[in-house]
């Protein structure tokens, strides 16, 4: 007998964390996903187009990531021979790796309930 | 001296949790808002409104959530004298309290790495 595909479907949660600060989001999946881009890229016009969005709105998220933070996250450098380029500050690296972690431990604490959940769920 | 009032806001995590089959979203934030409100009001339109989406969309909303489940979360009442309505069923009850939970376990896990996070915000 043939299985049916969609059971063979991994069910599991995944968590998109909003740091907020009163009403605002000081820190959120997609800023995180972007500074994580731009150390791999080490340019925030790669980055931007890697995630999909315009430079000017990647520039306006690492702006106001840097503002709500007590060191900035990035670095920019402007001109020269590689034509300039983005890169994480130290502060930046532990934000990713906090972040990543909270959304691991999210996950984990996650799995009891997940479990009863996924026999309400069609097989 | 005066306190500066960004100093007296609550930073704290909001977790947005999707359960993923596969690639598909099972259930997310904004559906399990919606049969909150169904609850609440006992009408689908009132829910609708509530969330500031359009009655075809939460309808759309609910009936992809009941295809995904083994029992459906909401039945429909037509007609009759209270011009009809939507009720939640037991197995609708139940998803919203576990996804409720699997969020307050969330924000549990995420307090650790939250504390060090806020060091790195702006004070």
């Amino acid at each position: 007998m043939a299985k049916n595909p969609t059971s063979l479907q991994k069910v599991q949660v995944r968590p998109r964390l909003r740091v907020m600060r009163g009403n605002e989001i000081a820190l959120g999946p997609g800023r995180v996903d972007l500074l994580e881009l731009i150390e791999k890229t080490g340019s925030l016009r790669s980055a931007a187009q890697a995630m999909g969005i315009s430079y000017m709105r990647a520039w306006n998220l690492i702006r106001y990531t840097n503002q709500c933070l007590s060191k900035p996250a990035i670095k920019t450098v402007r001109g020269g021979k590689t034509g300039g380029g983005a890169r994480l500050t130290d502060s930046g690296k532990e934000i990713i790796a906090l972040y990543r972690r909270m959304e691991r431990e999210s996950q984990k604490a996650s799995r009891q309930p997940l479990a009863r959940l996924k026999k309400l769920l069609k097989p």
